[in-house]
């Protein structure tokens, strides 16, 4: 890497790009670099050197000719609500914020929306459900995090389990290249075998390859109802056996979730909610919610999943009755990740199983625990064998590369790894899960990905150092 | 290109090849080469110089390792149903033959299932289906292709408007790459954020960055019940508009396949069929299918679908009423490209645009056919905006670089461009559309989609030439 760094040498193109955007949107004062330093990302915390707030792909097509030609580190940056540490300007230099670029474009006719990257999930989720239609991915974010950083994760949260992650909706894209070449990546069809699938590969690829500034997204009818249970459990490893027996049995749930009783406890503390009655026996609740336009057979399935989780010991199951009853289940459990983290568990990892290995992945986390002596709980979209874990351990290990955590994290993926699985399911590899993908990839995989990324940014100056060195 | 071509060259290495594979499954006899040398693309032909029957990924690797030493150009060969000519040896060398590599490895625990290359995808389906499940993609030719052509073009059928395309279910790949390394593309789960999504890449990319040799697929519990009918337009405009109000009326349906009354006619007389009462009046027919696991809704939702299309002039509705009704419209359908073809209509293009457009694309290519004198007739996943037009006119019209044809497939794809669509949703550009990807992408996009084959094949010796030169 020959990246220019150090604010001083940027002072010569600080004119350039506020010519560009305008005064008003090229930031250098310390205040607002501080506000671009982190994510929710552990502790970690690095500045910029210089924030840009771009409002079209023009504007910064002709921003990334500069940095092109001077080799200038450039990240691009949602609403840094990542998990994983690919929106941290860790090697200084230009912080590209879209938060100006917020167009939603619903086209009712062929069920398809075009929107810019910094509109807040949640509100794309509202503007079309409005005319009827329906956006599943919901991160837990979704009230904050911008449809920008979910394509660059690949984003799941817990409709993926029926409805599938944002790939699956994602058909076209604008993109402005580490060049400053504007492409789209394909076409606004359902079906597309022409050429390379550039849309695919840009998904998920945490912005090191091109910054989306527009995104073209198939859109389904709302369904009409769903329905919610919570199930308790008073074995860990049973509630996992449920969740695969559900669907062996026919079964789709809309969502199948799954949170130990720990997190539980503090998210309902955290929350000051007493939704939740919790006993001193149960281990763990499966949140299980089906969604369809027709009632009767909504409440047929809920049956027919009742009883087959009887067969796994389980609790008395809690049917949400009402709107607000489901509302504050959900909040509940989207706001897990967040309690527990400030009550110390901070490191979360993302693991990613075939959802039938989700017992001995479960059991695997445990004992790793009680070998290197860490605090852990497990929560997660257990319909897909995608489990957040998180760890917490006296002592700092906030730190990247803390030489407590590495051990129990190699082993964690190595087991991972042995399931059939791999290290993230939807938070993305970024900063801090880097020195990790020798466990999943070999050296030919690598390279192959490394070749792609100089196809696309021969200078390496966009989001540099993520996903791999 | 600097590729080695014509056999006598190729003789020092036949006993390196044979001593991999087998005395008997290296293949050089003229009559051998012949049943490799086309595809169903149009009447081309090209004689490989030598086929091969590898039976595992190790076979192949060691095999591709001399071909990428020598420089030997290198196709991968599915059946043979292909319709863009992607099989086509037309620099002639190595032809891989998958028809050994048969093995279908099912694992209900987790709803997926492995598959090598050479399986036909009919057999695929029965298989799952056998244990409850279901693998949806089912192209036209699906009694004879297989499955890794299938991947190889991201192939679709009647099925993908409700469940998606070939890509929407490969979880992860086995692939042999140009250089002889073996490589798995991702993991066996459901989502997955780690690293660059090279099995998505891989899909669709025709044969030209690696010979895939296993294939893990996900799949989806069966549903228990089909509905089926068909439904007369007198206008074929007012027939494409239907198919947009179905969906933005809230239905998704299983199928939604747009069938011209002349192809209708020719299919009809084709299998000797009288399914079908066809009168003077008639200028189309869709076949609309719902599927699920309750039979009182799906039959509301056939009722309710037929109220909607008698408001766009519709003529009597013929419901299939049982298996053999269904079976025989369904062969119909599946037979109607080749019925055409043997009447005479060669050419067969992919277009692709979005749903609500496809009046305009019908009303286009009617105009385009009278422009340049030909006949044309349209048929095609109507619900997912993939119409099929085939193409006839006196004369020869075979050959790949006809003057009376280019110019009016340029006309097509330009006014498929700009009603948002493309050239191919799951045929593939093969050999015989990438003269005309520059009409759909741009240098920069053409550029990048090099680099990729570049990084997966530095001597450029598999499947060269396909998709672009």
């Amino acid at each position: 890497m020959d990246l220019v760094t150090g604010r001083q040498q940027y002072v010569q193109y600080l004119n350039d790009f506020k010519s560009i955007l305008g005064e008003l949107y090229v930031f250098t004062n310390e205040e607002v670099l501080n506000n671009y330093a982190h994510d929710e990302t552990e502790n970690l915390h690095f500045l910029p050197d210089i924030v840009i707030k771009p409002s079209t792909a023009e504007e910064l097509s002709a921003v990334m000719k500069i940095c092109n030609q001077h080799k200038i580190p450039v990240t691009p940056r949602g609403a840094g609500t990542g998990l994983s540490g690919g929106a941290l300007p860790h090697l200084g230099g230009v912080l590209v914020s879209f938060e100006r670029m917020t167009g939603i474009d619903i086209d009712e006719r062929n069920l398809q929306v075009t929107v810019e990257p910094g509109v807040i999930t949640e509100n794309l989720q509202n503007a079309v459900k409005e005319k009827g239609l329906f956006y599943p991915p919901d991160p837990s974010s979704r009230g904050s995090c911008f449809i920008g950083g979910n394509i660059a994760e690949n984003s799941g949260g817990p409709k993926a389990v029926k409805y599938g992650v944002v790939k699956d909706y994602v058909i076209n894209l604008q993109v402005v290249l580490p060049t400053g070449d504007i492409i789209w990546t394909g076409a606004n069809v359902l079906k597309n075998s022409t050429g390379y699938n550039l849309t695919q590969l840009m998904v998920g690829s945490e912005g090191t390859l091109g910054l989306v500034t527009k995104i073209v997204l198939k859109l389904l009818p709302h369904p009409k109802f769903d329905l919610l249970m919570l199930v308790p459990f008073n074995n860990l490893e049973k509630a996992g056996e449920a969740v695969s027996a559900i669907f062996r049995a026919g079964f789709t749930p809309s969502a199948l979730e799954l949170v130990e009783i720990d997190a539980l406890k503090i998210v309902s503390t955290f929350v000051d909610s007493s939704v939740v009655p919790v006993t001193d026996e149960m281990e763990a609740h499966l949140i299980v919610e089906v969604d369809g336009n027709n009632m009767d057979v909504l409440m047929q399935e809920m049956e027919a999943i009742s009883e087959l989780l009887l067969q796994f010991d389980c609790g008395e199951i809690f049917f949400a009755d009402d709107a607000q009853q489901k509302a504050e289940l959900w909040k509940l459990r989207r706001r897990v990740a967040e309690a527990v983290k400030l009550d110390g568990y901070t490191i979360e990892e993302d693991t990613v199983v075939p959802r039938a290995e989700l017992p001995k992945l479960i059991r695997g986390v445990k004992e790793l625990g009680k070998e290197y002596n860490f605090k852990v709980v497990c929560y997660g979209h257990a319909g897909d064998g995608n489990l957040h874990i998180r760890i917490k351990k006296e002592g700092n290990i906030y730190s990247l590369h803390n030489p407590n955590v590495i051990p129990a994290l190699k082993a964690l993926f190595t087991l991972v790894k042995k399931l059939g699985g791999t290290i993230s399911g939807e938070h993305g590899i970024g900063l801090i899960q880097k020195e990790y993908m020798d466990i999943v990839f070999n050296h030919t995989q690598l390279e192959i990905m490394r070749g792609i990324k100089k196809t696309f940014d021969p200078n390496n100056i966009l989001n540099s150092g993520k996903i791999f060195d």
